[in-house]
């Protein structure tokens, strides 16, 4: 931990690097998946589970905050990571994305954006001021500039568009969020899957010279291979010093592929949201818990697991727990993906550490296409 | 730990009871409160939660057994303990009431029930004979003959025909238990809101020398007053020296003045549901959480509870997490209040054991009457 914001690289392996993000409320060793806690939980997880499973930051999404409880309510309670019972650094989105998603009458304009809330109908606005305000108020300790993420496929002057306009909010952003040395706000790359777009939102932003930087706007309905192909032009071209996100995303196949590629952060709802679908993420795979094959199987998910709820609880009790509805089932198998993410993690950290990345990725691979033999 | 199913009285304080069941799975203390794990799962609840809380026995319901995983799968799979990763001891119902509550198209006869499961709408019988061949392949320790439980309130002639059912099914249910040392089929008293009748009824089944006594058909729409009437007249006909079981209560109330009255053991969803619907039973009452004075309130439920989910989460965020319908406030609100169950358990079996029951049960009301001023 240290008073400041800091960034240290500890080891390169090809580009995937190995590092460490200091700042007053942690340390967050890199490469680094932050548990999505959309509405103040990461859902059906106690915050010390979350923690004991090796999260040194989660995630809090700005949109839900703001219209549940609030955001100057969360302030008067002490800020989020009293809230929640989360001390632990806390990073939080802008919003944007979520009121694209998911608000209804939504309007842009080049000084926010107005919409109507999921939750009782009420019109809010955003603004790149009003953003940073509320991402205060709730005392995160990484913030997220207000980008506009249009969902792919789309037009080039489109995908031109909302990048140019995300550079403008990005200097709004960081203009609002002025000097905080415990703290960081992050850029957004955008642009789409238009290779030169998205060299150019890198490099506008670069020039601001901000905390760190994520790449935005991938994940959003193109295939795996445009968004490496994305990360391979736009990587370049962002600081090598900074910290660099990508936000939303992924399998954990992603997950291996864009460190390869030299991405530091991720956040995804994946594991948190297949676990309440009855999936669970091993390192035989994904597999479904519905299936009826799973009904009398007595074996646990994984013999050799650090986690009790893979260790412990056979099979067929899962599939019996996910048939039924159970809140058990959406408790073990949450618990089964984010231990298994973190494991994940701290595989990828030692590898790039030991200069093995490469071998790292192919056995785990190995891994997956292998199943259980 | 014993070979053989006993049951020893420890104290006596008026007509409460302060006693042990023992049998090869593990001791019951009681007074005990069973929490009520439906369907293989104390609902929101891990299971190693449920035993730290103080536990001894939990109960799992027939009915929704032998419809989903199915008694036989349950049994090819190592039996309900097993399966719901549960080594300590376990009570089954014998499915009458559910069917009664749940299922369609119920067909009562002499032989047995017939009923269309709500869960796919097959058709199933279960008789006497069956409940028990199904709590068998469960490998419960303590079942329950199957009877004919109606609502309160009743026709006296409805009432005698169903009471006189029972007892004739407690006969057939006992010769199917036959003898089993290191377990106990209890015979359960009914007879509705007629002292006469429940007379009869305990008296009939006491005859029978069953290793112990539920009281049934109680909190089915009558008033506090008339259950604990019926528990006046009916407990002086049960035999001292067996557990007494009163099934299906109750609120912290009526397990405190059935106690009063001689009741050795409880089951009851109150605790866990109440717990998914925001409400919180603790030392200063019943608290709803979805309640707008929660919002703002950064105390604990209580912060003198050995319980961390009563200690170290403010309301105002209890309040938010039901209000947001997360799953983390019905893990939160259920341990609340199973906590609480288990922490009055413990005050009345300590209270008896000191002979001042009586100061206990004041003491305890006048917190609850008090609030937390």
């Amino acid at each position: 931990m240290t008073e400041t914001f800091q960034f240290r690289l500890l080891a390169e392996d090809g580009r995937a690097r190995r590092g460490e993000i200091s700042m007053p409320r942690g340390t967050i060793r890199t490469p680094a998946f932050m548990p999505v806690g959309t509405a103040g939980t990461v859902k059906a997880m106690y915050p010390d589970q979350v923690r004991e499973l090796g999260a040194d930051i989660i995630l809090g999404n700005t949109y839900h905050l703001m219209l549940r409880p609030g955001a100057e309510r969360v302030a008067r309670l002490g800020g989020l990571h009293e809230f929640a019972r989360w001390p632990h650094p806390i990073l939080t989105d802008s919003g944007g994305f979520q009121i694209m998603s998911l608000a209804a009458l939504r309007k842009l304009k080049e000084s926010g954006v107005t919409f109507r809330s999921h939750v009782d109908g009420q019109v809010h606005e955003l603004s790149p001021e009003r953003s940073i305000e509320i991402q205060g108020l709730l005392d995160s300790d990484i913030q997220m500039q207000l980008d506009e993420c249009i969902r792919l496929p789309a037009e080039r002057e489109e995908i031109e568009r909302a990048m140019e306009l995300s550079l403008r909010w990005a200097e709004r952003s960081a203009a609002a969020f002025g000097e905080q040395p415990g703290k960081a706000m992050f850029g957004i790359v955008q642009g789409g899957d238009q290779p030169d777009l998205r060299i150019r939102s890198a490099e506008r932003l670069s020039a601001m010279n901000l905390k760190g930087y994520a790449v935005g706007g991938l994940a959003v309905g193109e295939p795996q291979s445009v968004m490496l192909e994305m990360l391979d032009v736009t990587l370049p071209a962002m600081p090598h010093a900074k910290p660099r996100y990508l936000m939303g995303v992924g399998t954990p196949d992603d997950l291996l592929e864009s460190v390869r590629r030299g991405i530091d952060m991720f956040d995804c709802v994946m594991p948190t949201r297949a676990g309440r679908h009855g999936l669970a993420y091993t390192r035989f795979g994904k597999l479904n818990l519905k299936n009826a094959r799973h009904a009398e199987d007595s074996r646990p998910l994984d013999e050799q697991s650090d986690c009790s709820a893979a260790r412990d609880y056979s099979r067929a009790y899962l599939h019996h727990l996910v048939k039924a509805n159970e809140i058990l089932g959406a408790m073990l198998l949450t618990w089964v993906n984010l231990s298994y993410y973190q494991f994940l993690m701290q595989g990828i950290r030692d590898a790039i550490e030991a200069g093995r990345y490469d071998d790292y990725v192919a056995s785990v691979k190995e891994g997956w296409a292998r199943g259980e033999a």
